[in-house]
């Protein structure tokens, strides 16, 4: 049995060529108590340049990544083509203004005016796996969020 | 301005006393192409037994956590009453069959039916902070998913 679920927007992700931001809606600010002393969220947004849905219909894409087999099924990537256009970051706090709900980020894949839907805590006994495996197309990549924006993605993505 | 988006069950959560398996519907099997090779997905699926007008607009709860201050915005915890009932769970793969689209997992804090919307491979670069901080009356926690399956969560919940 399929059914559908609505999503309503709670906030907005920001960026400008240098900042990042999450801007709740005002009715949304109170659901940060609590969230001071956390160094990370998880930040889930809706990805709606691809909310067409001819779109979401697309189960397979062609491979985002130079080293990966040529075609990869939606649920093997993080592309912005899939059947719910959920995307999931974990954003490091710079700042956090719980008096205008504004959140500054160190950085984010998302696009300016990206729908937020939700922030969660990052909780390393939920969401740090020690000893991830991956497959060896992805292998030498960073092996955490901080290394990772050190590192030269232009030689791995097609794009 | 406030929007609204609509979500598809992709699948959905099985889970007996001893067993617990994602079940995708048949049309979204060939999503899983490539996944084969990751020990860690992200599993993203609907709270659906909260999914109530008057609940979507409760944004602070009272702690779940024994340690915890009295009352936690719902953006400073995992409880199932927030806006959007989106839950995300990192879950480790025992089995995966591609054939008929079900993929036995090691765990899931999830009920038994939830419906499934995405899937996303655990990426390390991505998904796993070095050094996350989190606030004092948390800072006992397992600091990984592997370490957490062990520890007494008894004495850390008010349930």
């Amino acid at each position: 049995m399929e059914q559908t679920f609505t999503l309503q927007t709670i906030g907005y992700i920001e960026k400008n060529e240098t900042e990042s931001y999450i801007q709740l809606l005002p009715k949304y600010i109170e659901a940060l108590e609590g969230v001071a002393g956390f160094s990370h969220l998880k930040a889930i947004y809706w990805l709606d340049g691809m909310d067409l849905p001819e779109m979401r219909d697309i189960l397979q894409v062609a491979s985002p990544y130079k080293k990966a087999p040529e075609i990869l099924g939606v649920f093997a990537t993080r592309a912005p083509v899939r059947p719910n256009l959920l995307a999931v970051s974990t954003v490091k706090i710079v700042t956090l203004d719980e008096a205008i709900g504004r959140i500054q980020i160190v950085s984010i894949d998302a696009e300016n005016g990206s729908p937020l839907l939700d922030l969660k805590p990052y909780t390393p006994s939920e969401d740090r796996v020690e000893v991830p495996i991956v497959p060896e197309w992805s292998a030498h990549w960073p092996k955490n969020v901080e290394s990772s924006e050190a590192f030269d993605w232009s030689k791995e993505f097609n794009f």
